[in-house]
């Protein structure tokens, strides 16, 4: 249940009536101050509130709506319409994530695999034009057998990477155990399409203060998937991005999986969290993420994942979806003529050094 | 397996070639002529051929190569890594589905429902700048007791349409017993999802000399899709080209199907036949139609369908997917922003008149 | 919408009344003689009947009911709840298909490749306890170079079987052109999977008189399924068989398909159509066959369809999923086990006529 | 790598070997003592090894065979051919899971509610046959505001019911943290489907004890199942029993899940892991429940679980795939009809040491 505030409610009459409604009526308000409006939103044991009553406990409520979705706190009703932003410091500044943002791009390994790829690799797309770098430290991998990632190692390379260059760091958490050493490295902490109804997980990071990138589960249901960003939400951490890596369909011959980018026009009418588009598992191939890269931007993401690696064919993991630093650098000017057509290109930054 | 030719090489020997392979080595060649060089593909029992010894049979011959894939003439190989164009001879001109071409516009309602609304759709949807009028006169129904088309006449009206602005038609052949009627009035036969592997009526369009457009069945794998296209170039017709509109997948909650955009670099790399995107089966749902265009738009598809219908509320089949002609005017105008941007917009012609 | 008729309702009464709803009420009635009572089934525009009303124009009418399914004729309860029987003449008397009788087993190879394989097989299969021998003559293959039947001539290799061992006859019709050849030999007309949505083909075989075999399109929901089996009840062909042999699932490395076993409880609870089950296309390989069609009987399919041939690995289609003669033979006394345990194996009540 | 040692080979020759293997070739020697035969699995570094070679270190040796799969441990020919059993204690004696034992039933609740509850629902499929109890404490909810399960009182309320009927204990953990507390109780730990793939988790259960029942994950490839439970054989726990609970597939209409009986033949042929089939969740409606769980017994799993609640109209989780008491007495009847004719069920060879 949402209570829609009138314009230019006075701030005392709004502390009054969150008071009221956590004490009189036992529900928890959570007021969310838009550009125009104060909106208060209400959960807890709503059911069998009546709207009419409650209209009547201010004169300054416009109005009282219910949220029919099974989501309610990533409901874009919730804020009344209005998309919410994430806004990450970063050694080089805050970079926000969301619709009336610029395009962020993030870029970088599978994982990280030694202190020279990693910082190499994060000055060529930090010179590209991007904002974040992204590789992994703790990898989950289909086979036991196969290399799980350098670890806590991996996570001081990245730190030296990020001190190098600026770049803010996402990089995945499987274990909660590793979430405070992750978090002395990590900018935005990135929960895994395997883990993304993992709900101890959700509800630990739920109780920080980094953000989270969540991305869809292999065969997740759009409305799954907020779920279980409501999960992150209802611990208390309101900053949230979506990120779309693939789907399993029937189909698994040229591409490694398919990558639905139907979830952009659809989530942004569902919720209003910002979006990534991550086309390197998105397709598994190379060959085909940059053409997907263009799409997702012309389709309005708020931010894209881009796997780079120095040499593909060497990779340590996900090889043959990596592009090239050389490529991604043609990639960023590629995107550049979408993203200015679209009027999402970053004005500000230089785009290549 | 294909015969590449030497640049330059004589047109009498080409022949003389050609007769060869017919006679004494019991293939049927095929002669593709390209913009530098002319290929001769090879179809029939080739497995026991050896290239080195074809190799011999002409001076002018450059390689001979064999195509691995189970589709031969579909394959890229095939004509040397050079994409086909389909020509279509329209009342306003001939209009080219390539992909050295400009992006061509298809739109207009699911079915044709009488003759005021195709007319009026018609003018409309060509006075936004598109190309081709679709229209169904034969629909196929989940239900029985569904309208199910209003069949030869609804074929009459989009005579009338075709004639009052110089649209091309294209429309979709179920029966292979209205083929001829049909052929009549479609400058393009569509071939719908649910008839991709539909042999028999493959065969038969492939006997003929109107230009085919195939859906991807609905569950179809893009090796299934192009072997379907096969069984038309097979039978004689090289006028092939492919439609994606969405495939089947777990999540049917908040689109009808999920548009597989990455079929546009899939079949870039597998096939030369030009390639089709319907943002309308696609998605389901009209407010996410323009998004999915602009997206296949800056993917590079060679074309684009998309249903529009004056009064969507009231339409007898597909209203929530289709847009309004009002919807549609603005989404060209959108679509004109990402196509100039990737020079893939139609400089010729005014967009909107 | 169906009227239930009270038990000894005069037959003269439910004429009259059949005759006053055709002409002043304007539906289709369909007389249905179940086992205790006459139901008479209403088709055409029922939505704005009152039912009270209809109530009133008999004193034998035991209750009005409204069918809200999509799918009309096939629904359960358009028999009051009482399972159809889909009886075929075959040489050797008449087969029931249905559940409350025993199972009846159809089988033989993919298709019929010469007059020895066909008969010997035919002769092995009858001798193991079969009812119907299975055998296409039009083969739909993904290839338009791979082997797509005999056609025509091995029509009459099936009838020559036929003749021999008294076995009636499952065939393939791909194109309706064929409808009256196949017509001679077939006592079941089969749809493939690829044509369960090929509306005009459905509506070929619901206006002639042989009973259908309607096969699971490979990612149709059960409702379109029925909806399509709805398309021949329609047209004026009560005698439809329903046949799942797989879906498509993400998973396709062990397994061809995934057969859906859950279609048996599902369906019985829906419709009152005979259910068969095609284990041999639902895995793709022999070796599995015989676990699967031992949990079909347990499931309590009324029928089976699986393949045999005189030697798999020679099989000009379908070899892997083939049995030999001998392991058939087996998995006769296997499924006689648990056909026996759930009282529905043949020996136990005569089949034949 | 196996090495399959000849009937006979002393006792000391093994020791010997299994020395030499572990300190001059590098490998990780697993003794799996078979019924005829002793087999020395090898894990580690041995692509590089040579079979003939290592032949020759022992007269002993019968072959050496190389395990081509990428799961090693719980690949079938890793036993040479021989299922293995996992032999769980409980108060009424050990149970054993796998092909040559009797059927296990387990059944219970989706969660523990009550003291009342938990207690009369265990006397009640006690008194029907069933050897484990299953009850949720911990819940994994698509909601954060679903009811989560009472955790660790809940497991109070299980060991109350295990010691008033002598029953195993089946209970799902989803959090490492919780690994201590539950292990008090469960007799077998389960990992849900949305954990199938959550590697630390896995990891953790393999580092103790308890034998696990691990759920397919909802869109996992029978190849990814089985690589997690290779995760759990590699850290040391060879005591794993695969659940399968449905696949998420484009039909969700009538039933949750679609239920994939295929796994039991597929399973057999490639591990030797002890197999267990859900059929309520596999199907998630309880009309349904019984038919799938006799088709399970006749397709020869190892094990079943089924979900029953004294009132599911008033669960508070999974009501609608719940079997009453009463229905799930009648089906215990039903299954050992079936049961007997695959001689599998219980009666006939006492479970119980």
């Amino acid at each position: 249940m949402i209570i829609v505030m009138k314009v230019g409610s006075p701030e005392a009459e709004i502390e009054r009536l969150t008071d009221e409604l956590q004490t009189t009526w036992n529900v928890t308000p959570e007021k969310i101050v838009g550009q125009h409006k104060v909106v208060i939103g209400l959960v807890g044991e709503t059911a069998d509130l009546d709207p009419l009553q409650l209209q009547e406990i201010s004169p300054f409520i416009e109005e009282v709506l219910r949220v029919e979705k099974p989501f309610k706190r990533a409901c874009r009703e919730y804020r009344h319409g209005e998309a919410s932003e994430v806004a990450v410091p970063t050694p080089a500044g805050t970079v926000y994530f969301g619709e009336h943002h610029p395009l962020v791009i993030t870029a970088g390994p599978c994982s990280v695999e030694n202190e020279e790829m990693i910082v190499e690799t994060a000055k060529r797309v930090k010179a590209a034009g991007a904002q974040f770098l992204r590789g992994g430290a703790y990898k989950p991998r289909t086979s036991p057998y196969a290399f799980q990632g350098h670890g806590e190692s991996a996570l001081h390379l990245l730190a030296a990477a990020r001190e190098e260059t600026g770049l803010g760091i996402i990089t995945e958490l499987m274990d909660s155990e590793d979430l405070e050493v992750l978090s002395n490295v990590a900018d935005v902490i990135q929960i895994g399409a395997r883990n993304m109804q993992n709900f101890p997980l959700l509800k630990k990071v739920g109780a920080q203060d980094k953000p989270v990138l969540l991305k869809r589960g292999m065969s997740a249901t759009i409305e799954e998937w907020i779920m279980a960003a409501e999960y992150i939400l209802a611990a208390g951490n309101p900053n949230v991005i979506l990120c779309e890596r693939g789907i399993r369909t029937f189909d698994r011959r040229y591409t490694r999986n398919t990558l639905d980018l139907s979830v952009i026009p659809v989530l942004r009418s569902l919720t209003h969290l910002p979006i990534m588009i991550d086309p390197s598992h998105g397709t598994g191939l190379a060959e085909y993420v940059p053409t997907m890269a263009l799409a997702a931007v012309a389709a309005g993401t708020d931010a894209l994942m881009i796997e780079v690696h120095p040499n593909p064919a060497k990779a340590l993991s996900d090889g043959p979806q990596s592009l090239t630093p050389e490529r991604f650098d043609r990639l960023m000017e590629e995107m550049a003529v979408i993203g200015k057509a679209v009027q999402r290109w970053p004005q500000q930054q230089p785009v290549l050094a």
